[in-house]
């Protein structure tokens, strides 16, 4: 994956630089190649580019291998590992690449936001002028008072995060590390959403390399296997939920993915997950069965979730610190599982991580994709 | 399908009325579907909508399935017919709605051409103001002077597509017969390419059901199966192909389709091709193996490929007539084909039409998907 602080590069040069690193790492030869997913959210609105993904096959010199761009929002990243697994699994493609990137900066931060609205519900959300920050604020809102959970909890996760970002080189916000009382005098975005609770804006791309798994042995001594995949929808308006408190899509793509795996919850020694706001680390690793509602603050300022805890959570420093570069972060989160699995993660590696889990979270939760990886 | 003549809805609306026809048509309960793979070039752009895929999950109540957009330009449509084969092949999908849309009315003509043009190398071609027609123009020019195809012969295609819409219910010019005359008369667009040379701006959507080949006969009783999918990309800019006229996605896409399908050329009733300008179709049929190299416009002008020709192409009225809702159109092809193997097409019939073939070319031929279907 590319440097997640420079913006100094374009949308093609960032997923060139991220797809040849992978294409290196496993020593793949360019004419193996049977197709690459492009997973980005808006390079029409970002960029004025589109069917960006042929014109990545042939700056890559991978013509003629097929190429198509997926696109779900937030969520792009996994619908692309998921559509190269069923590409190898269906027996129809062998070696694929799968590249994410969103070159955000070509914008204003209010243009920005509002492609970021665009995929809010058109007529009960988009067209109020709800944009995500106002959907999270919504959110984070009643998930305090239902559940009790306080502003030192919410603020924990996100010193957790910035304090993991210090320890990852790829991470947009190395440089800043934050205290609990920092994240509480930071300004407010929508109450209760404050600056430190918030991704940044992010430019960046990360890629992956995917084959059967009985042919991963030629293109590495560390394979990771992905055991377990998982994608579920939900009612698009947070509104006419029964409960938006309850993140039905992480729920089922979980389950979806543990079954097809044949795991357990307490197999999982890392996960990644979508903290786009702090607030949803903690809805999404509920719903996604690793705490009871509403517990997962209280784990956090406890410390269960630190690197060095019981059970770790988002070591890259998430969407929160290690930046958000829409399309590109279900693949980042993927990178990371498998950095801590080959145990190359350096300063932040997870002791003996063998299984990790990845929830990539699209919209405001009407589109959730799980993977989970392991060590083969 | 849709009415491709009727503007009169949005986005959402287009795609939920196929996708109801198309459920309904299989007699599928909405609690079976595993996944719908959206096929839409720009929403973003057109329609100020993202991560619309979701949104189709929820309007037709088929949520928790998985959704995602697929967006490869105007291969969209092929593309995400593609991830549903390969779904269902991979085992683990059973059950899936393929469904595609573009509105493009909601902007002028003007920001259309401008949004399409987006597709194009951003320093090559973009940058420097060349639209699509632009590109069109210059490869019939080389093509018409490569091979001596005169206007007659390019005419003669429009014709012959404008005839076949006058028999399409669902065509957007069906009240437009053309004559040679008349093409060779039409207003210049982009010498030499004239507007009855080139598709029209279209809101529409398409969608099919999509399942195992063994579970087919649940939903039909007369199932149609995809025999054969091949994709395939070549260089971006067309100034840098080593023979700008050859068009090397669609001769490789088609020999993968071909193979995987076990067929000869010979054995295909009836073709669906992408003529954004009238020159593709041309040079597609002969890319694709169907022709010798500059040898279809006399074909075309002899009538060999009417629906009572030989090899009849597009009976639809192709992109030409029945109209090009660029996402939708790779869909829109399959939809006729499928119509025209199960003996549904009422005046533009094929006789005795089997096995047909679709052929989706995106970008300027940078990308294409083509799928032979055949009648079980």
């Amino acid at each position: 994956m590319t440097d997640f602080r420079d913006r100094s590069k374009s949308l093609l040069e960032m997923a060139t630089e991220a797809s040849l690193e992978a294409i290196e790492n496993a020593g793949a030869e360019e004419e193996d190649f049977d197709a690459i997913y492009f997973a980005n959210m808006a390079s029409g609105a970002f960029n004025s580019q589109t069917a960006v993904a042929s014109a990545i096959a042939d700056q890559l010199n991978l013509v003629p291998a097929g190429a198509h761009r997926i696109e779900n929002g937030p969520a792009s990243g996994g619908s692309a590992i998921r559509s190269a697994f069923m590409g190898v699994a269906s027996g129809i493609q062998d070696l694929v690449l799968v590249v994410g990137a969103e070159k955000m900066s070509d914008v204003s931060g209010a243009i920005a936001t509002d492609i970021l609205a665009s995929m809010n519900h058109p007529k009960a959300e988009y067209k109020h002028g709800v944009p995500m920050p106002g959907m999270g604020a919504l959110f984070t809102r009643l998930y305090m008072e239902q559940y009790g959970v306080t502003e030192d909890q919410l603020a924990a996760a996100a010193v957790k995060n910035h304090t993991n970002a210090t320890k990852n080189p790829k991470a947009q916000l190395r440089h800043k590390p934050a205290t609990i009382q920092g994240v509480k005098d930071s300004i407010m975005i929508a109450d209760p959403i404050r600056l430190y609770h918030t991704c940044p804006v992010t430019d960046g791309s990360a890629a992956l390399v995917v084959c059967p798994a009985d042919k991963a042995g030629e293109f590495t001594d560390k394979p990771i296997q992905i055991v377990g995949s998982g994608q579920a929808t939900d009612i698009q308006a947070l509104e006419e939920r029964e409960d938006p408190l309850k993140l039905r899509s992480v729920e089922i793509a979980a389950n979806e993915a543990f079954e097809m795996a044949g795991l357990k919850r307490e197999d999982i020694d890392v996960i990644e997950t979508h903290d786009a706001f702090i607030t949803l680390e903690l809805a999404e690793i509920e719903a996604a069965g690793f705490f009871q509602p509403g517990e997962a603050g209280k784990a956090t300022l406890e410390g269960k979730t630190a690197i060095d805890g019981e059970l770790p959570v988002n070591p890259s420093g998430g969407l929160k610190a290690r930046g958000h570069a829409v399309g590109a972060t279900g693949i980042a989160q993927a990178v990371e599982i498998i950095t801590q699995l080959r145990s190359e993660a350096g300063e932040r590696q997870v002791k003996d991580a063998r299984t990790g889990f990845c929830c990539n979270f699209g919209g405001f939760g009407n589109n959730t994709v799980i993977h989970i990886l392991r060590r083969m």
